[in-house]
């Protein structure tokens, strides 16, 4: 089988390559060797934002005092639907454009040549160039090590048979807090212990600290500068010990503290494409390997492990392939989205960034609850920072903690990108009562003619 | 009482020019005969959106088969706190600019004296100047005159002490489908009336459609070149007969077929400004009435009667009076929005306003199903139509149909007004599972380098 790129791993750093080189013509084959969609569509952020959907309904209705019913297996098989759904929307685009999908694991023999194994059989694939889009899986620790049932990771916990009545979370990163807020939600004993200062520990304190009154409110239990000390195993529950001395008995530790690159048993090593200390694939600005005609993309090539970024490296990728004129992820712009209802947007440098490259910089914090949108969240310390050159309208950092900020963000990048600016951003009509609104406001405000925000600068 | 300006209506087309000319040193009062807020924070936007939130959740629930047990007294009292919560943020805006308020009706005697009467007293305000920011009332028919129990408008709507059985909404427009689909999603038998061919007259009909499906699937009858012919009232129900035969009972009658302008017993007569035949005030594009330093900002201008057009009308009056630089505000940008779950957010012309105008157009209408973040919410009939000049990159408009439209309607503003192409916005990293990134994949299609749609032009 001759091919002019194989692209291995069809999660959101594969499959676009994939599909622009095969619509420019290319003869392009698929490697996959567990579910098309990778990560994000089968154990990330499809499954989880159904969750979401559904555990925030239950918050909205238990706010009003209302009660909500439900089966936990109905729940998990409409989750399980949605997933469907979406890989096979997935498997319709590759397939429509004769892209060739082979199921199993693909292995590097030399850097022509990808072998694919799957139940003892092998096909051997030639091709010119290949694009490693491996991702990565969850980590574990000595202490925790998954085992399926007690101790597991995102790749368990969206299609468990029964509710746990109580888990630990180990790590209060992205996915942490996002479990903790579903869970917490739909009624579960919820835990997070951080090994670090504070909850989201990349990012700001203000942030971290308005989440976490956020979670406390909906009890959930935060141990920060924590981590597991023991774990005892029982049929039917576990017993945690934490180094701060409390022990806890759950149904289930839930470890998210950090994925690493999934590239064991490919054969990098037969070809002799580089990787870093923690075993991220190395690639220049071009998103090339250290060997010609092969590129990596998304996950594996770390950064922020983010769908967004992992789809635009891959186009871009693929135009490089095509000869046509190519972009760079700027990877300052990519936003990082947290789902946990008072949501998290992030574009751009945190003041702990700035501070640590002695940057000075000007800090708008302005609250949001003024919004009635926001009211009818009740999210008393929703709000928005902006962090800006102090004598141009250069912006350098964006954070919005709201409802609804994973979509808002994307009215705000204009901004960043410097394609929009505050004076011309305060007559444009952005609709009532929603969050996006506040760009107006805020742009008001920052140019010194405040109307909806009456504030002490 | 001696002021610079007088505002006479505190609504959003009144209070955002009251705020920026105290500000300004300007000694303002702002007058209002019923609550602080005006119709879009006592019964409008704010009380249906916080109905809206709480009814989406139920349907998102029952999506799953789960069940939803609530109070309705519980669910108003909440509502009645959200409305609360908001008119009291803006009489705090107002308070602290020092701005004094004066409840009761304000009459213009001359175009330099507005009088204010409550319960018998008067008192008497001069003015340099004079913001007529009236409002518009709900509009009924002889055959359905308001009687404020059985037959009702928005303005008793979200207040009602029992659940409804059924309603009949006369009037198929923006509030109309606002309220079948709150009403609809709480188990209320929904019947529509609408007298012109398709529900939304006055957008698309592939628009129309789109939401009347979704709306039928909700179980929401709906006769469209219809209205009541005859309604007989019980002590416990109406009896309803429509033109094309249908009777039927109902526990309410909704009126929803228009507002007209809230001009009586203000005096425009005695000073002579100007009004159109429908009642609106006549303004010139300063928005300045027929007589000098007498001003119009708001619904009662006419226009589209949107909170975010009064709003930038408001504020683009007063820094007209502060001698400022201005701004006009461009309608053709003003965004329509409709709260349906299936939201419809809408910029600029549609098909049948550039056909009205003999201006030819390119059509994109691309289904956003594809999307998981639409599949989440099972919205099959999602969709984005764009309306663009033939031979550049002009756009003459933009209708979102999808969920959170409302909110995602800002992303693409910086398109319709020239600040974005869609060779820019490609490449920009627009979140995953959010319905804002469909700008990046509608850039990559329009531009020629689709990957995630797979459609014929």
């Amino acid at each position: 089988m001759k091919y002019d790129v194989v692209v291995i791993g069809s999660g959101i750093g594969g499959y676009p390559a994939a599909i622009y080189l095969a619509d420019r013509g290319y003869r392009v084959a698929v490697v996959e060797k567990h579910f098309i969609g990778g990560e994000c569509t089968n154990y990330g952020c499809v499954p989880s934002k159904a969750f979401y959907q559904f555990a925030e309904s239950v918050r909205n209705i238990e706010k009003v005092k209302g009660n909500v019913f439900y089966n936990w297996v109905e729940l998990v098989e409409w989750v399980k639907n949605i997933v469907k759904e979406s890989r096979e929307g997935l498997e319709y685009l590759l397939e429509n454009r004769g892209i060739e999908i082979y199921n199993g694991l693909g292995r590097l023999v030399d850097k022509n040549k990808v072998l694919v194994e799957k139940e003892g059989d092998v096909i051997e694939l030639e091709t010119d160039k290949i694009i490693l889009a491996l991702g990565t899986v969850p980590l574990d620790i000595p202490i925790a090590r998954f085992d399926g049932d007690k101790i597991i990771s995102n790749r368990e916990v969206f299609y468990l048979k029964e509710k746990p009545g109580s888990v630990l979370i180990v790590g209060g990163g992205v996915i942490g807090v996002e479990l903790a807020n579903i869970y917490s939600s739909l009624g579960v004993d919820v835990t997070i212990v951080e090994l670090l200062e504070h909850i989201l520990p990349f990012t700001d304190k203000d942030i971290a600290i308005a989440l976490k009154q956020y979670l406390v409110q909906r009890k959930v239990r935060i141990f920060e500068k924590t981590t597991v000390s023991k774990i005892d195993k029982y049929s039917d529950r576990c017993l945690v010990e934490l180094t701060n001395g409390e022990r806890i008995e759950v149904d289930k530790v839930i470890v998210a503290i950090g994925r690493k690159p999934d590239t064991q048993n490919i054969g990098l090593e037969n070809i002799g494409v580089e990787i870093d200390k923690k075993g991220f694939i190395k690639v220049n600005e071009d998103l090339e390997t250290s060997v010609k005609n092969i590129y990596a993309s998304g996950d594996v090539i770390g950064g922020p492990l983010l769908a967004h970024k992992a789809l635009l490296e891959s186009i871009s990728i693929a135009k490089r392939i095509a000869r046509e004129e190519s972009f760079r992820v700027d990877y300052r712009l990519v936003p990082i989205t947290i789902f946990t209802g008072l949501e998290i947007a992030s574009i751009g440098y945190s003041e702990k960034d700035l501070q640590s490259i002695n940057i000075k910089y000007v800090k708008y914090k302005i609250p949001l609850y003024y919004l009635s949108s926001v009211k009818i969240k009740g999210f008393k310390n929703a709000f928005i920072k902006i962090l800006m050159d102090e004598n141009s309208e250069r912006i350098y950092g964006i954070h919005i903690v709201s409802p609804n900020a994973s979509e808002v963000v994307s009215s705000y990048m204009p901004l960043i990108i410097g394609k929009l600016g505050f004076r011309e951003a305060r007559s444009i009509p952005y609709p009532h009562l929603t969050v996006s609104e506040s760009l107006r406001d805020i742009s008001e405000y920052i140019i010194g003619e405040p109307v909806h925000l009456f504030l002490k600068k």
